[in-house]
């Protein structure tokens, strides 16, 4: 596959693909919180997206437009991609190898196994998981489906700007601004080519964790730069070096700025659409949640959809956000 | 309003009513569970209905058919009937003065509140809640709309009878069985008009609490029996003395039979729908998802509809059901 840029194209073909089988996931609303805040909120629960998360849209589109004859496919990820990946695969039998960090949520690894996948675990901090997946890969004669960085991938994502936009539509609603968290890239660039499209005029804003806000600092620096190695959260689904080259690229000519929360303020959102949603949403999945609910991206007077990324988080983290209220 | 029994055109009639105020909530899937389990299993996912919980279909149905110019309201309810009647009342500008247990929990006595009810409280064990809510009913000139013995209230809750049915011939599905929770019926009277009327094969089947199956013996003895006293349960949601009336003329001519749960079933279920569904449940609203997963109910080689109904849970008693895991 030549190396340009996802487009609405490829998105449209996406929606085509993943028809019947991911889930169009509802808008939430709650006209007690919309009180509160002074603001319309809309959540997009991708926690009811199968396997937990939006990442199982990229997984299942880049499955689908896998070669003929593909036996096997590599992915590497902290454990949302991993999950997804596996399902989308063994749904059509074929095989797949998941690369892990050892360290990622007892629930994303043992799910990962349950669906089929064959995880192989690694060190975060001193391995690279790019080299150990390329030599599964050549070992295997296996395709890489890389998590965020890939065009499938991007244009699987990008069904759920396309999602919102026909939910908003469909009620007569046109959002002010979104609101999604950001790791790599990959959820953010293939929503923007899917939402603008639609509705161009959507003010696109991202979230991340405090110490990993490398796409707010690169969208402000119109060059892609990396976070300072050493810092920690809890956030682990977007946990990312560096923006992407292709989604810093998508999504320069369409996002705002980003914002940055800390696992205190992403605690206190999951405990918030618990009890307001009734939705379980994991730590990376709040962030843009949090980045609302404390006012770094004002709610009051606007129509706000919001990303739930992912609902994938293990139980002492929940309880941990539990303990907030 | 004549006494006479609830039939489709009272619940297609409150689908008209409900439209654009009440949410058609999701059916969840999950293939993982769905292959642990040896069975096809579809979760309507009631947590996200407005209020949280299926009461506010009916709550809505109610107030749209309350006579011109009625401007306040009185109900009783240990939560969830209460929260959906404020809400609906006041979206309409009508006054709401519910009654609700001291020991009611307390998110649904401060989220009555919220949505903008007068809350009184009374002593469950040796006040009579009729008694209280009828004197107030006279004092204010008010309208009661009784939580489940009731046309428009059964009528509304049927709407999600008929939301079932859609979803499943929408994908080409046909359900063996249905489970459903049970307290004085309405919900479970509703939905079986509502559902039969399409899919009339489909196997309804109760789910209790221990120590408040009065309807799973009221329907295997064919006349209306009530709990021995004293018993208690965290499902507060769905404890009534005796099956309602109008409930279980209806109810007897569409349900199999019932079963009855444990608390501790209960909690497991909750935890159960948390980590693969990634929704809230509360107690009185996992009943029925208990019922399947501890083969009380049998879910394998079948395609079963199971009902969460409600989220309107406290974080001690969430607590409890993670701690489960």
């Amino acid at each position: 596959m030549a190396e340009r840029l996802p487009d609405y194209r490829d998105v449209e073909a996406a929606c085509g693909r993943l028809k019947g089988h991911a889930v169009v996931t509802p808008l939430l609303s709650s006209p007690k919180v919309d009180a509160m805040l002074g603001g319309e909120v809309l959540i997009k629960a991708e926690p009811l997206q199968r396997t937990g998360s939006f990442k199982f849209r990229g997984a299942c589109n880049a499955v689908a437009m896998l070669e003929d004859g593909t036996r096997c496919v590599v992915a590497w990820s902290s454990g949302n991609h991993a999950q997804a990946v596996a399902a989308a695969a063994t749904a059509r039998g074929i095989r797949a190898i998941i690369v892990m960090p050892e360290d990622a949520p007892a629930m994303k690894i043992a799910n990962t196994r349950a669906l089929g996948g064959e995880v192989v675990l690694y060190d975060r901090y001193n391995q690279s998981r790019e080299d150990i997946g390329a030599a599964l890969a050549a070992e295997n004669n296996a395709a890489i489906i890389p998590p965020y960085d890939f065009l499938p991938v991007i244009a699987g994502q990008g069904t759920i700007g396309v999602e919102i936009a026909e939910a908003c539509q469909a009620r007569g609603l046109i959002p002010d601004q979104l609101l999604c968290c950001t790791g790599g890239g990959g959820l953010l660039s293939g929503l923007s080519l899917g939402l603008h499209q639609h509705l161009p005029d959507v003010t696109i804003i991202a979230a991340e964790p405090e110490g990993f806000d490398d796409f707010s600092r690169s969208i402000a620096a119109g060059e892609r730069l990396s976070n300072a190695p050493g810092a920690r959260t809890i956030c682990d689904a977007i946990v990312t070096p560096t923006p992407g080259a292709i989604t810093f690229a998508v999504n320069r000519d369409h996002v705002s700025h980003g914002v940055a929360v800390s696992d205190e303020e992403v605690l206190a959102a999951m405990a918030f659409a618990w009890a307001e949603y009734k939705i379980v949403v994991e730590p990376g999945g709040a962030v843009a949640l949090a980045a609302g609910l404390t006012g770094k991206i004002p709610l009051n007077g606007k129509r706000s959809v919001i990303v739930a990324s992912g609902g994938n988080v293990d139980q002492a983290i929940f309880e941990r956000a539990l303990a907030q209220l």
